[in-house]
Parts: structure tokens; C-alpha cells; sequence
């Protein structure tokens, strides 16, 4: 399970070179990675380039199923309310989160997508609060200041 | 305003002939519309492939730039959390509905992505209760039954 996130920090890392607020993500099922991706916003100059988003579309197109039913998500950041909502509708079973996002997290720290009963869906958050992850997040946002 | 919703519902009756929950996503600058999509989660198997996430996209290339500030978005139903994130995200100022989506709506009709001040952004929405849009998802999901 930490091996998971340590490959999540490693995407994580590959985009803080490319200049992105550092954030990856790992897709696992059957205990094995079939999906990694680091955040690539800047670079591509489109929102929906979170670490999240592009992992999913990676893990569908080698499932060749939108659904990633059995599948769990690690990821350094909480995920936003898009990531969120991508993570819910794609039917992934379980989220690793490596730390909170306190001003768009949307895992239970603003609001809480992944589990609301009225949403008709429910994933299982498992927070892992890596000291890695906010290390990492800190330096970067000091850096911009 | 009423011919860019009426463009909205011409791309959504596209992805009707698709085999796709017909909904239709039109972005709009300037009084010009610069993209237009419609839902294509079967057909490419992702579900990050809704209509207005694919309109962001391909305006944000357009445009050379994630910020679509001074955009408004036409859209025939209601954004889910996924679609209502990157709305916020991508800085789109208004957002103009056809009807609403009871079962997975985020923006007034389950949660409100896209008015929460917790969010610290605001997506100015106004709703068009367009029969057109409405009767379209009625007949399709009748038909699916």
C-alpha cells in the first residue's frame, strides 16, 4: 500500500520538474499499477489535466471500460470537486489520499463528493496523511510567493 | 442567447444518433460560439468524455490558455460534480442550463458546486427550463427501460 503512494509522490516529483503544483496519482487493481500520472495543467494549458483525470482516461483505455470497478486510486492531494466527480461516475472502489487540500479538496475538507448519499454512489477514502505529500506541496507553494 | 442553447440542443441530438445520453455543451465568447460538443462517455468508453468537459478542451485550444474567463457555457442538462469542478476551475463566468438532472445535478439540484463560497469562486447560473431539452432525456431513458 505505501509502496503505491511512494510510486504517487515519484509522478508527483516527474511534474514539480515540469513546473506543475506537484500532484500524482496511481490506478491499482489486482495489486498491480496499470495507471500513473503526474498533474500536467500548466503544460497542456487545460483544467481537466489533473493527475486524477489523466489517470483515469489511461486506466480506461487499457480496461477498454469506462467503468474501473476493483480498481483503488492513490494520490498525493485530495482531489478537487472535478477529480472528485470523475473518481465517483468511473466506479473506483477506494481513494488513498496522501494530504488534504483545505481550499478545493473535495474528499470531506470543503465539501465531500465521493460521500454523499443523495450522489446514489459511496467510495471508501482512506487518508494517509504522508508527510512526504505536504512537504512537498509547502515547498512548492513557498517557492511561488 | 436562445440560438446558443438551440446549438446546444443540435450537438446533444448528435450524440443521440451516438447511442449517447443526449446532451449538448456550447461555449461562448465575445457573442461567438468557439466550441461545441456533445457527449461521447460510450463511444470513446471514458467517462471524462461529457459534453462540456470535451467543450473546455477544445476551447482551451482554441484559446491557448486553461483561463476561459469572459466565457459562458450553454448546456442542456445540468453539469454533474465532475463537469460543475471544472466549470469552477477553467473560470467560466456564467453558466446557462436547459433542465436539471435530479439524480446527479451539482449545481442547486443535489449539491451546488458551482455557488459555494467555502469554493471561494462563483459561476453566475441561469436556467432556461428549455421543453426541448427535458423531453429529449425523457424520451431516452424511456426507451432504455
Amino acid at each position: 500500500m505505501k509502496d503505491f503512494m511512494l510510486e504517487a509522490i515519484r509522478q508527483a516529483k516527474k511534474g514539480l520538474k515540469l513546473g506543475e503544483v506537484p500532484v500524482g496519482a496511481v490506478i491499482v487493481k489486482d495489486n498491480e499499477i496499470i495507471s500513473s500520472c503526474h498533474n500536467l495543467k500548466e503544460t497542456v494549458g487545460i483544467v481537466t489535466a489533473h493527475a486524477e483525470m489523466l489517470a483515469i482516461q489511461n486506466a480506461s483505455e487499457i480496461l477498454s471500460n469506462w467503468r474501473l470497478t476493483g480498481c483503488s486510486m492513490y494520490v498525493t492531494l485530495e482531489p478537487c470537486p472535478m477529480c472528485a466527480g470523475a473518481i465517483l461516475q468511473c466506479r473506483i472502489n477506494k481513494l488513498y489520499i496522501g494530504t488534504f487540500d483545505p481550499t478545493m479538496g473535495a474528499c470531506g475538507s470543503v465539501v465531500n463528493i465521493l460521500q454523499n448519499r443523495r450522489l446514489n454512489r459511496w467510495v471508501d477514502i482512506q487518508w494517509m496523511y504522508n508527510e512526504q505529500c505536504s512537504e512537498m506541496l509547502e515547498k512548492f507553494f513557498k517557492s511561488r510567493r
